[in-house]
């Protein structure tokens, strides 16, 4: 255990870009002190589809990160991972499989369902050419983000952080979804209060708002 | 640790319904050999919208996996779980962040891209309403699960199981959802034939057999 985590700590890459969910694996990344070199990828430019990047990414998105042993994409994943290299974060529990289970089901919830109902304003082509129906499409993500984060607001949100009162790999993850939410068209204070109270509260740790301010204005 | 997994063993209730995801965690708990009671959902009555089902999963799907620690949900956190609670399945490396990690990476790319698109035919109404939206959405998901099980056919199936010569949770997982793919328009012996070959590598196994015979056919 100690020679990977040795060997990742020198040689992490993270790739993000300023607007995507790369902020969830940023965060813990900060947090936890690892030694990383972060590269922001230029979707103005289209830079993720570009040959360099999916030499990286075949997915052309972001995060990525490289390690020692590899690539590895996917934010659930990235998360584990670096609570799994870095135990003494106690980031996910040691020898607790429910409730790391209930994270990895948080961390899924957020994954396929949220992050997915927010990728239908901007992402819409992924399922539909027409463009009505894209207009279509978008003009339900409000209602649908907020559909989504109600289960969130209303039991799967414990307080003060997602499990209770241990600070998680849920919780960057929760912040990072959970700032799209005036863009996408819910106001967060109206309409999810908790939410945007466990915002404030991710804001008020040192390496969100770095990170807000330096890399994902 | 032992605690833990006795408890399950003797009290576990998996909520499934035939056409869906549930067939991954259904295969692991057989495989396993866990003591636990199957339960069908109707969904052709709309039971998982009843208060009754509801108050098992709030989400309203399946699978559910009630545990005497509590319920779990989602794909992804319940094969993770019974691999965690039944280590000597060894469908999970004990002592290997970043082969877990790949293997929650692949998890999460079924989980939030390859059944997402899949959920495009018959749940499209979760991003839109228009009915002529909700027909050009149908129309592009053999165009989207061939896509995006591309990837895995070319790369990231490494075979003859996901994850090369071992067998992990990423394979019923897999399997679950490549059963779709006729259904979705897609020719898999022809368009995706490593896939296909997994596929039938998955049946031979007497778990998927049996339970594509008796629970979901």
């Amino acid at each position: 255990m100690l020679s990977i985590r040795l060997e990742a700590q020198v040689n992490l890459i993270f790739y993000y870009s300023p607007n995507s969910i790369a902020l969830a694996a940023h965060i813990v990344l900060d947090e936890i002190g690892a030694d990383y070199t972060a590269v922001k990828v230029d979707f103005g430019q289209n830079e993720q589809q570009s040959g360099h990047f999916k030499a990286i990414n075949p997915k052309g998105r972001v995060p990525a990160l490289a390690t020692e042993c590899g690539i590895l994409t996917e934010t659930p994943a990235i998360l584990t991972y670096l609570a799994q290299i870095f135990p003494e974060s106690t980031l996910v529990p040691a020898n607790n499989p429910f409730l790391f289970a209930k994270i990895q089901e948080f961390n899924a919830y957020l994954c396929a369902t949220v992050h997915v109902a927010h990728a239908h304003k901007n992402r819409g082509r992924r399922w539909v050419d027409d463009e009505v129906a894209l207009a279509a499409i978008r003009k339900k993500v409000p209602e649908s983000m907020e559909a989504t984060c109600r289960l969130i607001e209303d039991g799967l949100l414990q307080g003060p952080w997602v499990m209770g009162e241990h600070y998680t790999i849920c919780d960057p993850y929760l912040f990072a979804v959970a700032r799209w939410l005036e863009a996408d068209g819910v106001d967060a204070t109206l309409r999810l209060p908790r939410i945007a109270e466990h915002r404030a509260r991710m804001l008020a740790r040192p390496a969100t708002a770095r990170l807000m301010a330096e890399c994902y204005v």
